[in-house]
């Protein structure tokens, strides 16, 4: 095998997670794990993708609205819509949750699953981060990417465990991250089953079921995996209870927080940030001996450097915007 | 590799399964499906294992109220645990819906998931079925533990979905069935998350928060799996919706109902039996061109035939007791 983790700088971190791999597969020794309950656990947004100016599925529903606005005239005279359609930053950022449900409900529901899925995938091909000009899905960070690999090589049992939506990520997790279906866990709706002449379908209903984020991880990690994870890596205050819980009874552990501190080649935001808030979580990692894993530091390359045709490179990206002011 | 299934008799139940499973891993050939798409999904009671004379779990929840009503004075006056405690029969057969929520609550809820899962295992460690006087993770279909293995060995990803309870499913399907945690569904509560001075636990609540039966089956399919399964197994009306589900895109499919035919051996029972009803879905097998598997022609062998110590074998259990004649 060739050297592990070539995108990560040398160092406490990198030698962090060396160690640890290193203890719990080595057959004998007193940390040793086996595979069976090898489990990690990996939140999506600022941690495997850039969640940054807001959250790639946010920009979904918005895109979404636009496409649909023709056949909704009612929506120009009504919130949300109305702020998305009249391009209303300061109305969207004083959206209420019962204006982001109506979003939700208008872009991802009434539909089958399967026609949900077509769209979500259908928008991931075409549309382009705005600051890095690439897909999103090319927005994924290289390093954990390295991770990902490296600890599936050593036998872990790989989960997203995110805040997205379920059938969001799934249009894209197994394609970019290499985790199937089934290892995708998210926030959920209900849907309703229905025996159509086509066959039977699932529809997408508007109310949500389950959101996985905060509490909401540790109960769906118990729901969908029914173990305690061995590491976990988030980044943000919605990963507080999952990294708490990752503490399978006499198991080592490893709790890792991305710390997004490189303005230069992605954002710099922690305490202060609309979308992945870091406050709570710093404290605790300060405190439970978390690993703080700095972006800047840490990590070598941000993005997967071998551009695709047409893609702007990270160093040609224009540099540092603050998280708030887009 | 030896022969495979061979406590399924020659005929044509074991060839639709020898060649279903050929057809679909031959590549090159026009059914081949990839080691991504092959989803099996495995019905648990009646399916895998014997729910006569009742359903394992009922049988767990009235040993537990058993064994804790001297904590509950007050039960000795209470529906439904004064039917148990009395050893009533025909009240437990009229036992309401409301009455199984209370057993529910008072004997799978107010614990811990982890004090939950070890009050489980201890419980199936000394529990023994009434007829066959053997565990009953002993009394498990021997050719349904063969097919498990065989589709695992031609790369099928295999699921439990089960009208079940999750946390109970999960105390024996590992070791009994080689189908990990993460690979197992049912029917859940809410748990509510708590850090305690010993760590962080979850709390089992009395409310259900999806019953894993019927239009649940599919439904938690597409949110625990994500894919549309390519073979699933089942044996009552309760898996109805589940098998008409069973359809992936263009792929080849395989729906299979377990006929409980044999009293001798096991049970016999379809249309009126209390647990395991089996009605509209032998209708639409019928119809369908679902394969319907006989207990009595198809298997060679009902349970594990390498006895345990202290095991009756099941040719000297008492024959064919009807259902619900117990």
């Amino acid at each position: 095998m060739s050297t592990p983790l070539p995108s990560w700088n040398d160092g406490s971190t990198r030698e962090t997670l060396l160690s640890f791999v290193s203890s719990v597969t080595t057959e004998g020794a007193s940390g040793y794990v086996r595979p069976e309950e090898r489990v990690a656990v990996f939140d999506n947004d600022g941690t495997l993708w850039a969640e940054q100016p807001m959250y790639v599925q946010a920009l979904f529903a918005i895109d979404r609205v636009r496409e649909l606005a023709p056949q909704h005239p009612e929506w120009h005279g009504r919130q949300p819509f109305k702020a998305i359609l009249e391009d209303d930053e300061e109305a969207l950022r004083a959206l209420s949750e019962h204006d982001a449900a109506a979003l939700v409900a208008a872009t991802h529901a009434g539909m089958t699953t399967t026609e949900f899925a077509r769209q979500a995938r259908d928008w991931l091909a075409r549309a382009r981060h705005p600051r890095f000009q690439r897909p999103f899905t090319r927005c994924v960070y290289q390093p954990m990417l390295e991770l990902l690999d490296f600890l599936r090589a050593n036998g872990f049992d790989l989960h997203v465990v995110s805040g997205g939506g379920v059938d969001f990520l799934r249009a894209f997790c197994e394609e970019t991250y290499g985790i199937p279906s089934s290892h995708v866990i998210g926030s959920s709706g209900k849907t309703r089953f229905e025996l159509r002449d086509e066959g039977p379908v699932l529809v997408k209903l508007p109310s949500l079921t389950s959101l996985d984020d905060g509490e909401g991880k540790p109960i769906n990690i118990h729901l969908h995996i029914g173990k305690r994870p061995l590491l976990a890596f988030g980044n943000s205050d919605g990963d507080l209870q999952m990294l708490q819980y990752t503490s399978a009874e006499g198991h080592p552990r490893l709790r890792l927080l991305l710390h997004h501190d490189d303005a230069e080649r992605e954002y710099a935001y922690d305490r202060d940030a609309r979308a992945g808030r870091l406050d709570r979580a710093l404290d605790v990692a300060a405190h439970d001996g978390w690993t703080v894993v700095s972006m800047r530091s840490d990590w070598k390359d941000v993005f997967p450097v071998h551009s695709l045709a047409g893609e702007r490179t990270v160093a040609e990206g224009q540099a540092g915007t603050p998280p708030r002011g887009r």
